[in-house]
């Protein structure tokens, strides 16, 4: 088949783009800059068990739902992916999620990496993102310094953020979050330079 | 083996951007801008046997060699890729290409589909990208108003362009020209993107 420069003219399909990150690692301010630079993508609104935290917005931050209805929904098939973190589940919506891929529209997933690679044994060009602290040492006076949890909590975050960060060799790239501008700045370059890839226009040769 | 954040903190292997591009499409201009607000990175200059045409530097823009010198250097093994192109030879010097990359530098490489070609099969890393014109009815247009050239090669470099266009299947990215401004941007992002990607710091699970 003739490739013609028309091909590249028009809107590739929706993208799926994979943020994760261990607790702390500020990739909800990220993500939040990031979305409102880019109005043409949207967040997937996950369903949680967890209860919602001061300033949370039902509807736009998660739907927040019972265990019983959690586990209906997930028997039924209705998310792409649910994982278990710190006793509560997550789950992503799969029927919007996929309506806002057939129209072209590029979604944005805050997952955690048991997430991730659910999606991506399903969407297998989405692309996965992994952001990390300064340090260790970094990420723990940050955990501190938020002043909402106990010292228990903090304590189990930044030992689950040590074997969370093992999963970054199954994600394609990764931002060392020092400077929330400079995040944001890599984070957006990321986005643009998936969209300007050959092989979401064309078939490769084999 | 244990991942740290520190194998992301610090500079990572050298990459090969290649940059093709039909005549006409705007790829000197683009490639200028770009490593002009990248003083990290270097061009590699390329050697060949054509007539320094009005404004090009020696040693800056290529190495104006003769034929016998360009086939002594190719026989030695001297070139990472060469090739023919209308009819007159280039070839990329190997040697201070495989140095730059050792010491951790990004290079860029001006070079045709023939060359890109070649690079990829040494440089599995190596990261290409295509440069198209709007329209070929406005890349005819462009050719034309150079004014430099005969009718006659213009019509060839337009017939040559639509054959080149076809090797876009080999490149991972394409950049369409339409505003300069707005292709430096997204050549800067496709730079800056590759620079985050996971595997070129540890290796992928299998």
């Amino acid at each position: 088949m003739t490739v013609s420069i028309r091909s590249f003219t028009k809107r590739g399909p929706g993208i799926v783009f994979i943020v994760s990150a261990p607790s702390g690692a500020g990739k909800t301010t990220l993500t939040r800059e990031v979305l409102s630079s880019h109005p043409e993508m949207s967040l997937s609104v996950s369903c949680t068990t967890r209860a919602p935290r001061e300033g949370e917005t039902p509807g736009k931050d998660y739907h927040f739902v019972s265990e019983t209805v959690f586990e209906r929904r997930r028997a039924a098939g209705d998310f792409a992916e649910w994982a278990e973190v710190h006793g509560k589940l997550y789950g992503t919506p799969r029927r919007l999620l996929e309506r806002r891929l057939r129209r072209g529209h590029d979604v944005l997933l805050d997952i955690d990496v048991q997430g991730a690679r659910q999606i991506r044994e399903h969407f297998a060009s989405a692309v996965a993102i992994f952001v990390l602290p300064p340090s260790l040492d970094e990420l723990r006076r940050r955990l501190a310094g938020r002043g909402t949890d106990a010292w228990k909590t903090i304590e189990q975050r930044w030992r689950n953020a040590r074997h969370e960060i093992q999963e970054i060799r199954g994600y394609d790239y990764f931002i060392v979050n020092r400077d929330v501008d400079e995040a944001v700045k890599r984070l957006a370059a990321i986005i643009e330079a998936e969209r300007l890839k050959v092989c979401r226009y064309i078939r490769k040769p084999k």
